[in-house]
């Protein structure tokens, strides 16, 4: 539009996510596509004892009592972190673009799971990233010259989208191969908290918060401050109520049972309606069941006829680094639709896939 | 630090403001530096009744009901454009960071006053740009070929930090110039609502949100899903309630007589303790007081004295887009120190100043 623009607007392109969301509120639209949580599971929130001064401009890292308490929590799960690593976010979207921004230039070489985050792939991209994949069940890497990446990108954890968990093992090794390189990991760790199956969880980064060693937490906290000043000082203060609440323990326990229910009512649903056409590995945690299909195909050819008859889905083929058509693959959230709407959406998928 | 940082990253210095904001909260320290509000003025916030719904993920452009209502404030002071030309922000630092990410590569000319905001300097060079100056009372612009600017950036309505407010003429001029070159004007609108003297005001934008032309607003959503996905969707619903709420007109009201009045109080002071050494224009609106030395110094020298004797302000060199040694000039926000520890922080300024 603008000769003006950067170069960067050229792979600036809409979230397929954000674009699917746009349709979801559409009345009798049962929706897989997103990753959203269940809303029965929301939290009470009230502002009563909010002290006035927050309302001031605040701190770009977080209150001290905020961070002090984040890093107390990764302590008790094994990463031991001071305060002062810890950074704030308004979401973990932020932590994508804050360390792309950290570490891309056009070029830059950056090594990701295939498939992987679809919103990060974005970010990288559009500061001009190139990816080399590397195979999170052979994670021992040598990296030589200019195939050695800026960062490696990695989501160990109930990865979003196949809902893998690394093991011990294979998070040893990965972490052995960025040690005897000189590559820092960027592990994003959304569903940690969300885990149905007894697995190996070694600690990672938390929704919204960033942790990082401290010669780079620095660098993150000035970019931070480009970025937006600082993160809403409401829900830094909001997180931290829930984070003391007594109750806590006791409501993730209540929140797991409710989504280990839905994701085994999910999986009974999926073997009754597409157990020959599809195959899938059962999720031990996170938000998502990734299919393969029998007969491949482009997913994304499936999606508009899916929409008008009322169903949305992920196609996969966003989240692979490398163009990739006909991956055959699609990823269902199973904890948004309620047990009347997944069998209706799955039974409408069942069709659609027949045909 | 680390050889992979991006290139970027050798222009990205801490913020001179956040740097001192990490001092004010110190007993005793009597604050002119930041751009804060007074806690007297915040209003009463509850979440008694929000809509559960809101804790889910949302759009990223905000909802349309404080779309619209943005829209219909902006049409009413002869602004008039669609709500989805209305972007909501985290504050207006992110629109800042959209339009640098959508305009500037290294080398990018940006048009900018001098002085001008210190925040929005950092985030331009930060991404690569260099900087062509315009004055604002001279706004009419012929540019040619490479002098031509990606756009250009103004504060037109009691410019931070100046406080100075472009006359109608001066706007005008500065519009049809960019129309006739096909420059994009970026204004920068913080302060309209804090006028305390008749003035010049014509539209312009507003603190956390973005309205942009319809070619332009597409892109900066793009940008923003890549950013943060959304804003808080709590915080919106906040500023919402409180565009709704009755009284509105009512606080402002109340609000400018105390800031006002705080003005008012603070020149009079600095007419008693600084008259001989420092001149000065009244503000007819914003947050702050520009003085220039009769004695042209680094103000930048001055600081740690200062901070040291209880005493913060902000020093003037770092607001120039070109390096600036020795400007003579600072910029105290009158609204955030009460009247005995205005009278106590001018009164030490006086002295440090003699000395």
């Amino acid at each position: 539009v603008y000769e003006q623009f950067s170069r960067r607007v050229a792979d600036l392109h809409a979230s397929p996510i954000r674009e699917i969301l746009s349709v979801i509120d559409r009345p009798g639209m049962v929706s897989f596509a997103g990753g959203l949580p269940a809303p029965e599971t929301f939290p009470e929130l009230t502002l009563d004892h909010l002290p006035r001064a927050l309302l001031q401009y605040g701190a770009s890292e977080g209150e001290a009592e905020l961070r002090e308490r984040i890093a107390a929590d990764l302590g008790g799960i094994g990463l031991p972190c001071s305060p002062e690593q810890v950074l704030v976010l308004s979401g973990s979207q932020q932590g994508i673009d804050l360390v792309a921004k950290l570490f891309i230039d056009p070029g830059t070489l950056v090594a990701v799971e295939s498939p992987t985050y679809l919103a990060a792939l974005q970010v990288f991209r559009f500061f001009g990233a190139s990816f080399s994949g590397f195979d999170p069940q052979q994670p021992a890497m040598s990296w030589s010259g200019a195939q050695r990446p800026a960062f490696v990108y990695a989501i160990p954890t109930f990865q979003n989208l196949t809902g893998r968990c690394y093991t011990t093992d294979e998070r040893v090794a990965l972490a052995r191969s960025c040690d005897a390189h000189g590559v820092p990991l960027f592990e994003d760790d959304p569903y940690r908290d969300l885990a149905y199956d007894p697995c190996d969880r070694t600690p990672g980064l938390r929704l919204g918060f960033l942790v990082a060693s401290p010669d780079l937490v620095v660098y993150l906290t000035r970019l931070k401050q480009a970025t937006d000043l600082h993160s809403s000082r409401l829900s830094r203060w909001l997180v931290l109520q829930q984070l003391r609440d007594a109750r806590r323990a006791q409501r993730l326990e209540q929140l797991l049972a409710t989504y280990r229910g839905k994701r085994d009512f999910f999986a009974a649903a999926l073997e009754r309606h597409l157990g020959d056409a599809v195959s899938w590995e059962m999720p031990p945690g996170g938000l998502f069941f990734w299919l393969t299909l029998a007969r491949s195909r482009d997913t994304r050819t499936l999606l508009p006829e899916a929409i008008r008859r009322g169903v949305a889905f992920m196609p996969g083929e966003p989240f692979y680094p490398a163009v990739s058509n006909g991956c055959g693959a699609l990823r269902l959230n199973f904890n948004h639709a309620d047990a009347a709407q997944t069998e209706r959406g799955l039974a409408t998928l069942e069709q659609l896939i027949a045909e």
